[in-house]
């Protein structure tokens, strides 16, 4: 399905794609010393988006760009590009992430897919290979979102999602504005945004959830992103008495919340397949232990990798909530706090992820992304897709973030293998 | 079943019990003079206990008691009563309730039943009534615990359920002293506290409650007091991303607590009777809609007349919670906030109340109450009972809180005719 392998490879006593391996210790070595940046002190980080945490990274990740002979460009956005020529030109094959965290952060989610592909560029070099496409390294501004919405921020410009102007002016949860913070540490650059479509992007990343590990597998062959609904619930009841009033008399903001939160599970497990429902948001008034509440409010969290199926789902959980609030004598206000369509990644990526970590002899399975992730962003200009390794207990956006260092470096060779494989192919039509 | 009445009754041209009727418009001016103190402005009344609006009410009450001739007694804790003598000492019937009110309270709780005590002494004043019996009115210190908890504070101390040093050191939410607060608006008074054991109580009250509006009924024949239980239960589980935890891998905390919501539903219906159970607060952590709530605290309000029926519902309750959280692989950690029994009121009483209501000709109904009131502190002491009326609504405890003129006038006139009755009837031994 794949071109032949680039002339170069294998040829002179150069190694063979397939058989060069990266250096784990090395890659350990810099996820520990990036992580200290912004350090929690209980193996966490918080390093906020184009705060000063964030240029401290981001030089440091530049320096070690620099040290490799890459050519850094720095777009209009802050998002950073390290650049390795290929022997032809043309658009090169990208890797990368982010290395911005929220402020319960570890110090994998991200990063590893930055210093993986740093660590498969440095493989490279050493090795002396060179590769028919260029190969290039990225880090998007603001993944996170957690200090200006909405999350993948760099990647969505980058893609032509967003004017750049208009990210300018977001306002960021500290009220400074986005298009300040940028100038401010230094890396509103001069490279144009959007930016030029890569040849392909692979992105490698933690799993964060339990589904890999569980099964003892090492590999996630990323089919793609499911797609998100948000709904936030507000039933309106009468707040009574808890004493004084009979269970016949009630109209129970409480009761109907309460109720959603079954319905929710039951339409996922009626659903099946990768469909998740989820009540996390649940605040009622008075919230008081003798008062009936007379308020609910909650939010419903459903996804899907496909859309069909996400929009039955949202059909259901709208019939199910009106259901509910006629049967409490409640009223029910419904609103869409965010919806994103699924992206499915290039099916082309997807099968050479997973015929590499096959080759590699990894335990691989194919699975879709519950979270959002740059390459999402990435797939509307081009060929993409993602590499995911285990989380430890499926824990993430948490000081206990961990991926065990042979998982880590399992990944970078798969990604290694994956990005060397696309970038010496002959063009597919 | 009741004696005979008192031999001045009906004699030389006086009015006989059961023809004499109370000024309703004096009552409702009453009402509506003391609601004026600590108004809200939207019809409410802010009146904590021992505030400084509370010193301007209990000081227009008791110049209204001293205008009537009543002899005006304050005690340890702050209870205000106003007796009339009888024809033969002993001790007095006693009626009344409380003036203090919650900080979003009405104009009706409490003062309904001091007031309408007032108006049936001063009925019969004007009417030139003599009792054999004394009797009173009363009005007991912080009953809503709005301020100083607990609550029903001056009759509980009254009865001697509390010593009134150990009241004086009740901090408020304010961080007042009871006893400090006492002596500064003046109500620290010489009275023994405990009191002397009265010869019957009974309490005029609003229902708080929709059930007697509901069925087109004017006067509830009070049967006791709901036994009160209230469990606070934590459910610990697992954290989780929204979209990268399948469902079959969740702990999830609210899901739990939704369970609870359902199950404490399902059980009042399934004991039926005046069982009411009640989820009031429920807080997730950390409530946000992309995240498994890893900890839900929710509160369970049981309620039963029947002590027995009351601890079968604790116990189902608790088997309950234990079955959803080994379901769902979360811990629940309980413990009890409080622990009523049910108070019964006199047999006796009640019947008076009813027979009386009825031989006035309004619609009457026994029920129980759903709140706590002095009356059943006073029930530690003596024959008690109380007499209900209806809440527009059921609604209570918040500004809009009403009980319509006639059924205010209906209830002061049961009440009238059950202290004249209990007055003068032969002792029952």
């Amino acid at each position: 399905m794949y071109g032949q392998a680039h002339r170069v490879s294998g040829a002179a006593g150069l190694p063979e794609v397939g058989k060069l391996r990266v250096d784990g210790r090395r890659l350990q070595a810099r996820l520990e010393e990036l992580g200290e940046i912004g350090s929690t002190g209980d193996g966490g980080c918080a390093r906020l988006a184009l705060t000063d945490e964030d240029r401290t990274a981001r030089d440091l990740v530049v320096t070690w760009m620099r040290d490799l002979g890459l050519e850094v460009s720095i777009d209009g956005i802050g998002n950073v590009v390290g650049l390795r020529q290929g022997s032809e030109s043309g658009p090169p094959v990208l890797c990368g992430s982010h290395i911005d965290t929220v402020a319960t952060g570890g110090i994998f989610d991200g990063n590893l897919g930055v210093l993986a592909g740093l660590e498969v560029l440095e493989t490279l070099e050493r090795a002396g290979v060179s590769t028919r496409r260029p190969l290039a390294v990225a880090f998007f501004t603001d993944e996170e979102g957690a200090r200006f919405a909405p999350d993948m921020l760099g990647s969505l410009v980058y893609a032509g999602g967003m004017g750049v102007e208009d990210a300018y002016d977001l306002c960021g949860i500290d009220g400074a504005r986005l298009g300040d913070e940028l100038s401010r540490i230094g890396y509103l650059g001069a490279a144009p945004c959007p930016g030029e479509a890569p040849y392909a992007y692979v992105e490698l990343h933690i799993e964060q959830g339990p589904v890999l590990e569980s099964h003892g597998e090492v590999i996630g062959a990323v089919t793609g992103v499911q797609g998100i609904s948000w709904q936030e619930i507000v039933f309106e009841g009468q707040f009574n008495h808890a004493g004084t009033t009979p269970m016949a008399y009630r109209h129970d903001a409480c009761y109907a919340a309460g109720a959603v939160v079954l319905a929710a599970r039951a339409l996922a497990e009626q659903l099946g397949g990768d469909q998740v429902a989820t009540v996390g948001r649940l605040d009622l008034h008075p919230d008081l232990v003798n008062v009936v509440a007379g308020r609910a409010l909650l939010t419903v969290d459903l996804r899907n990798t496909d859309e069909g199926a996400l929009q039955a789902a949202e059909r259901q959980m709208v019939e199910e909530i009106d259901r509910i609030a006629a049967a409490e004598g409640v009223t029910a206000a419904r609103r869409s706090l965010a919806r994103f369509e699924p992206v499915v990644f290039d099916s082309r990526v997807v099968e050479l992820v997973e015929a590499t970590a096959k080759a590699q002899r990894h335990r691989v399975r194919r699975l879709p992304s519950g979270a959002g992730h740059d390459a999402q962003m990435l797939a509307r200009m081009c060929p993409a897709g993602m590499i995911f390794v285990p989380s430890v207990g499926g824990v993430s956006h948490n000081p206990a973030e961990k991926t065990l260092p042979e998982h880590v470096e399992a990944g970078a060779n798969v990604l290694l293998e994956v990005l060397w494989r696309l970038a010496d192919e002959e063009l597919v039509s």
